[in-house]
Parts: structure tokens; sequence; C-alpha cells
């Protein structure tokens, strides 16, 4: 009798932990990745501010799961589901007995065709490095201009969204202008850069209790960012946003409002949420679709009280060590536990010195929730060399006021 | 009176030099570069190979000149030079008094207009990562390969050019493939990835004697790399190379065949020889150009006896130097010492235990010519926090028999 056959989409935290809690299991398990990468998104604002270096967040799938003898790794876009078997690009179709989903999400514009090249989203290692190629050249070209206004412009940076991406991309482009400016810069070092997070809702932070939020925009203002909540991006065209507060004149836009599963439902003819999010049973079954299971972001998942299971790593990685354990369970004709999530918390990070979160359960603040923030971070990077590397540029940019790594690649170099 | 007005173009080790050989004199020096960044050229080809990330060869320029009060730096392109003033992109005009032209040299193709897209070349982080990404897709697309003939292609790697570059990739893709195959790939581990150096003279690294020439084809056969020399690139399509000696198909063709010094000299309106590098006289002075100067690769210097001076960045950093030191003594009205070029020599590293070179006169080959090439990047790395994380690369990757960096990022990702 053949091997049962799993496929795993998505080298995420979801997808690593069920790959891994398929290990010693009697099955076949192929895990296809779009990227050839593992990576570690909470930390991409900072390649993005030019704090770390893309290679410090990110580790080869293959390195990563070199010695699970049981597994394979396919880098492909997978473009369709058909019964049975996966359409990927530059491959054949790829039969399986099992699959998991676990594509996470990216970024939604909600069909603004002309936002995503003007305001990009931040969730591949591409967008980071375009981002801050972007942030970069506003300053070496506000440098440049010959105008005040010129200038101005090119020193605003608008950040769209206020949940712990936006609040943290705002606050480390706010701390990035004011320790480089003042100490590289001749003509605008005496200038000060405007940074405007714009939220759509009434406060930042809303998967945090009320009062974090609130803590979260006074830290913003304490870092010179303007907070406008309840103001809603209209339009934008190339010199700026148009809000419903008002038209903000700004060269670079960074777009942190919202995410979709890309068609995930369409392609399984499964039920979603609004962000496409795949509705899916306790054990991450998707119903209807038998053998299917869907983990990580890409899912929604609900316990008995009607309580999303949350969008943070802990959550897939539980997510997908469950969903091994439910596979086995299936081979020894056993039952599998039933699925508890253990809610380790989330934080944000606002600056290099103050952060806000829940952690099991107890609100932190300030200096020693970054302490912890970064000490989480450390321990959830993998990889040692990644743990040992994070850590040294961490010290040395605190210790030198300035992160170090401001390299201008890409298009915009050459545009 | 106002200060004299000295423009350097180009932020490598001979414009650095220049730049900080003025340090203390009455002078403005604006700096200008069209990337934000110095490069350190000799390891460019660990980052297309996935032993460095960018950020630990390449530093922003203002950081790196940060502390000196009396100069500017913009990223801009020039374009064009007229009477004491410079045409840029994205700027007015700019004035100067004495024009510091140090931009280096940037691959060229002979006007072969296709190829540049085919077969890049390795100038500029930018090349590099994108030739990380042709490089490391490579293997993937390789795995994920229908047919034999497909497989074989995708495994196949060309680099045209038998320099100290073409030897040095030649070198690093054949040990990335030994390597990462075996360990990290399925279908593919058995198979021998092909590594051919096509040399169109009759030998290796012409820039050093014979013997050392020899060595580093057989230390390169040692490693599996086929060595064409007399063997010149006719045709390039996207399945392979035609060569005088055949067709080659294969998926990754590496150019390092040809460097120019881009239009400077009819922008100059200067003597050049075909590489299009700028004749000076002794003081690096362009004769006919009253006022400029050119130094490093984009120059050509000779000595009494017609000897060029070499291509190589202590010859860039002492004709910096030099320079700044002319224009200070113009300034007093001294006489300049004579020109000098004390020859450290010159090195070239086969994969990751070997190497060849003339080091203060004295040829040196093998482990211990490799320990010293490491010693010596090392040194001339800019910047301490480089040198460190640099070290710590290397030490990592030869305890762990694998290059750390393995990202594919870009447009190759998305392709």
């Amino acid at each position: 009798m053949s091997r049962l056959r799993v496929v795993i989409v998505g080298g995420g935290f979801a997808g690593l932990a069920a790959a891994r809690g398929l290990d010693r299991s009697p099955v076949d398990v192929l895990l296809i990745d779009r990227t050839n990468h593992h990576l570690f998104q909470p930390l991409l604002y900072q390649v993005a501010t030019g704090g770390l270096s893309p290679a410090e967040i990110a580790q080869p799938i293959r390195a990563i799961l070199q010695g699970q003898k049981n597994l394979s790794v396919l880098m492909a876009d997978v473009v369709g589901v058909e019964e049975g078997r996966l359409i990927v690009s530059g491959s054949p179709p790829i039969p399986f007995d099992r699959l998991i989903l676990a594509t996470g999400l990216v970024p939604s514009w909600f069909g603004n065709e002309s936002w995503p090249e003007r305001a990009p989203g931040l969730k591949s290692l591409d967008d980071a490095l375009e981002l801050r190629a972007r942030i970069l050249g506003a300053f070496e070209r506000a440098e440049a201009a010959e105008s005040a206004e010129e200038r101005e412009r090119r020193l605003c940076f608008v950040v769209v969204g206020g949940g712990p991406t936006g609040v943290e991309m705002a606050g480390a482009v706010a701390e990035l202008a004011r320790r480089v400016l003042r100490l590289e810069f001749d003509r605008i070092a005496d200038q000060t850069a405007r940074v405007v997070l714009v939220e759509a809702g009434p406060r930042l932070l809303p998967m945090l209790p009320e009062p974090l939020g609130r803590r979260a925009a006074d830290d913003l203002r304490a870092l010179g960012v303007e907070v406008l909540t309840e103001t809603r991006v209209e339009q934008m065209d190339d010199q700026g946003v148009e809000t419903t507060q008002g038209r903000i004149e700004a060269a670079t836009v960074v777009w942190a409002a919202g995410l979709t599963a890309e068609a995930w439902g369409e392609r399984l003819a499964a039920e979603t949420d609004r962000m496409g999010r795949i509705v899916v049973d306790r054990d991450f079954r998707i119903p209807g679709r038998p053998g299917c299971f869907a983990i990580g972001d890409v899912a929604l998942w609900r316990d008995s009280k009607g309580a999303a299971l949350p969008g943070v790593s802990p959550a897939a990685k539980q997510a997908g060590t469950h969903v091994a354990k439910v596979i086995q369970a299936e081979l020894s004709g056993g039952r599998p536990p039933e699925f508890r999530y253990l809610d380790k918390g989330t934080m944000a990070t606002i600056g290099r010195s103050r952060a806000v979160g829940v952690v099991f359960g107890r609100s932190v603040t300030g200096f020693l929730a970054w302490l912890l923030w970064l000490a989480v971070h450390i321990l959830y990077l993998v990889g040692f060399r990644s743990k040992l590397l994070v850590f040294f540029q961490w010290v040395w940019s605190y210790l030198l006021n300035r992160p170090g790594v401001r390299l201008i690649t890409g298009r915009l170099r050459r545009g």
C-alpha cells in the first residue's frame, strides 16, 4: 500500500509546524511555497526601515527542514485545486491525499487598482525592500530638492492602518528620521520629518484592550507621529493622499490597512469571511472538502464562544501541530485531542524603547514591555544563526543610535 | 573669498580616499554617487552566491563620512559635464572648481543588446541580487523540472570571463552546488551541476604571473569546473550559449568578460583607451581639462615605464589620497610629492580553501594564500560592524559547510 501523500501549501509558522508534526508519521509530506524561504513577518518592518537584513529574518525552507526524511520541498505558485490534485506553475499537477492550506494573508487595497503602486503593503521581503528604498530614497530626494514644498513633501510619510504593522512602521520611520536626519544630512538636518498614522476605526491596535490602544497612540505622539483615528483614505495620487480629514502631501505612503486570503475560498468552493479567510471546523477541516485543512492566518477558526483564533504566530504554530495530530489519529484509527488554544498574548513595539501588549492575560507597557518584546522575538526567530545576528544588530544599533542596514537597492536606485 | 568647491563623483575606494584626504583642507567637498552606499566590490561575488548579505559589504556613504565637517553627500546620477558645472538628475546644475572623477567601471557586453538580460554582469548590489535569484532559482527549477534535459540545462552555469570575478564566481557556484544539492534537494540530489568557465584569451587571471593562472585553472578543475580557454562567446539565447568550441545548454549565464568606463571620455572630450578609461597625467589630471582629475578604475595612469596602475582597491585609495595632496599643494602654492604606487599585490580566491595571488611581489597559492585572502579582505572592509559580521558569516558557513544568505528575492521570485 502506498503511503498517504500530505501536501502543505505555505512555509510560514503554521506550515512548518504541520510539517514538523508529521516528522515520524508514515506519510510523504510535500511542502510548497511561492518563495524559497520561511519569513519571520513580525520583524519585517525592521527590514523596511533599515534595521535588519533580509537574511536575518528569513531562512531557506529547505535548510530548516533538511533533516526530515519523509519531506520534500517545492518552490512554486499554486494556481488551482482540482479533485485530489493541485495545479502549480512550472510543474505537472501534484496529487494529494490530504491538503493543508497555510498560505497566510496578502495585502488588500480593496480593489483600488492604482494604490498598490502608490502605497506598497508589507507582507514579503520584496515588499520590505521596496519600502526601504522608498523611505531612504525620500530623505535623499529631500536633500536634493529645489523647493521648500518639495522638501516637505519628500519628508512626509503616511502610514495607513492602525494595527500592529502600522503602529510599528510609524514608530520606526519617526525614529529613523529623527536619528539620521540630524547626523547625516546637511540641508535638511534641521527639518522635521512628518509621520502621519491614519486609521479608519476609532482607535489603534483593536485586538488589544482599549487602554493599550490609547497608550500606543500616546507613545507614538511622543515620538512626533500624528495619529489620525476615524480617518479614511479616499484617494491617492503621486503627490499625496486624500483623507476624510483633508489632503496630506506625502511622497511615501505605506499600506497596512487591509489583508486578504487571496482566492483560496473560490478555489476550494469554501465558506469565507469578508477577508477571504476560510471557515474551518474545530479540527481545522474545511467543511465539504474531505481531506482538506486550513491553518494559520488563511483560516477562520472559532471556539465554542465564537471567538476567532487570532492571527499571531503562536496560534499558527499550535494549529499546525494540531492538524498533524489529526492526520496521525486518522492513520491509527484513534481520536485526536481537542484543540485548545494557549493564548500567550500579543504585542506591538513603538520605537526603540517602548511596547504595549497582553502577555498571558496581563497588560504590559513601556520599557519593560519593550524588553519583553525583544526577548520574545529573538526566541521565536527560526535558527540559532538568526537569533545571534538579530541580537547583534539590535545591541549595535541601540548603542550607536542608528539602524545598520540602510541600503537603497532595486528599481528605485535606477529610477 | 569663497572656498574652493571640490566635487567628487563616485563613492568607491578612490572617491572616499580623496574625500578623506581633503578633511582638513579649506575647501567645500561634495561627494556625488548614484547609489547611497559605498560597496566593497571584491566580495560582491559572495553576495551573488548567497554567502553574504548586501549590508555586510556596503555602508551608507553618509554614515561613513558623517564626521567630516567640510563635506556634503548627494545621491544623484551625473548625466553631463559643462564648463565648471555638472548636470545631474533631480537637482539643479552643480558648480565646481575642481572635479575628481572616481566613477569606476560598469559591465560591457560589447554592444550586444540582448546579452545584459541573458547574462548579467556583477558590479552593483542589484547585479548581485539578480544573479543570486537566478542561481538559487536554477536549483529550484531543476528540482521541479519535468525532463532530464530540462534538469541538466537548469543545473548548467556558464561564467564568461577568466579574470578574478569570473574565477571567483565559477569556484563559488561550483561549491554552492556541491554543498547544497546533496543536503537539501531530493530529485536532483545525486545530480552534478555543470559549471563552465569560458575565457577568450589563452589563460586565466592575465594580471598574475602565468604559473598562477595555471594553478587557478587546476584548482577550479579540482572543484569540478570546466575551464575553456581560447573560447569566445558568439551568441546567446534563452536556452544557452554558442561558443567557438560549440554550444552549451545553460539556464544561467554570468558575464564577467568586459568592463567599460561608460561615456566619461566623451562627456569630458578626453583621451581614452578602448575600455573608455580616461588617460591621466602623473598627478591624475585630465589633459586639456584644467581642474579635472580622474582616479580609480575610470582612469588610465601609466608610470615612466609605461606600466598601467592596476584596477585594485589599494591603487584606487592611493590615487585618491594623492589627488587630495595635489589640491592642497595648489592651495598652499607648494608642489605635491611625486605619486609612487605601493604595490601590495593582488589575489583571487578559488572556492572556500584555496587562493592564488602576488603579495608584495611574492606568489602565494593554496590554503595559506586563502587565509591571507580572508585576512586582507576583512582588513579592507569599511567599518568595524562589517568586519565583525563578515567574519562571523565566514566562520559560521565554514563550520556548517553552507552559505547562510540563500534568499530568492526580486523579479524572479514573482516571475
